[in-house]
């Protein structure tokens, strides 16, 4: 649990910029909180706290995913896997494809980095409709790994998206909750 | 300057992919330092070194970037600037074009992060020709920041990127050299 003083920090910190990137979206920049070393090495301690004794693996998906996910791995002194946007790991990788608003994505995984039966974290750095979130865990399965946590800067929580990630069965945390 | 013992290990644990992504090229797949905590550390404190006491703010470019970057920032306890991909800053951000082998890209960095007159490492994960690089001088010099250094992991010294940067004047250093 994040204390008071840390979501007060943060939601001072983080700004919403309304209509970015398209009509209708309420925008959160955490840009800001890479500016203060001091606050993000508090939320990477509340972050790596979640998970302390729990997990084998971070996987962190790209590219914000990565800004938090690799601090948590290196506190837990885990490895550290990263998920990419389609076309940029090298063979040999498995990827997942997963519904946007408008047509679909996918994300992709190298297939040698993580040892079956592994407990996994995957980070991202927001949940919306958690659609992207739960292509990852369908990575992480596909390779033997078990979805032990999920854990997020934010959740968007209107949107639902912890819904679309109950099949897993794992834990999930938020730092911050709109 | 990085100790023979850990270029040997990076070069031990970085791969080399030829024709990805495009025939004629050798991808260096620098991921598997992630599954290393410990030896992303050798790293990180190789970097930093490099630029303590030299540097009011890194700005780090998306997204492998970030990975390094970061790590570097709060080693220093100097603020964390992204430089990302066009479309993914909300405003207010200025941008700078550049040219790939088909084609330009663009790269977008807040208007309102970097204080003028800082002194500023730029650092991405990889130096090629060198023109995302240069790209993020400009918009650091448009913002009345001092490009001061610049980091990389890996510089492919064949292709002359380092030509590239010297209007900088800047120091410039990569752990590994291809």
């Amino acid at each position: 649990m994040p204390s008071t003083e840390l979501i007060s920090k943060l939601k001072n910190t983080v700004t919403t910029i309304s209509d970015f990137p398209s009509k209708g979206i309420q925008f959160k920049d955490i840009s800001p909180i890479f500016l203060d070393p001091k606050l993000y090495e508090e939320v990477i301690k509340d972050l790596a706290d979640f998970s302390r004794g729990k997990i084998d693996a971070v996987c962190g998906i790209e590219s914000r995913g990565y800004l938090f996910g690799i601090a948590i791995a290196v506190a837990l002194e885990v490895p550290f896997i990263l998920i990419r946007k389609k076309g940029k790991l090298p063979p040999p990788f498995i990827g997942e494809k997963y519904d946007l608003e408008n047509g679909s994505a996918e994300i992709e995984i190298k297939r040698d980095q993580l040892k079956p039966g592994s407990r996994v974290l995957i980070h991202d750095d927001l949940l919306a409709t958690g659609g992207t979130t739960k292509a990852a865990g369908n990575l992480v399965e596909k390779l033997g790994g078990i979805v032990s946590q999920f854990s997020f800067l934010i959740n968007l929580e209107e949107l639902n998206g912890e819904k679309k990630l109950e099949n897993f069965k794992a834990d999930i945390y938020s730092v911050l909750k709109y």
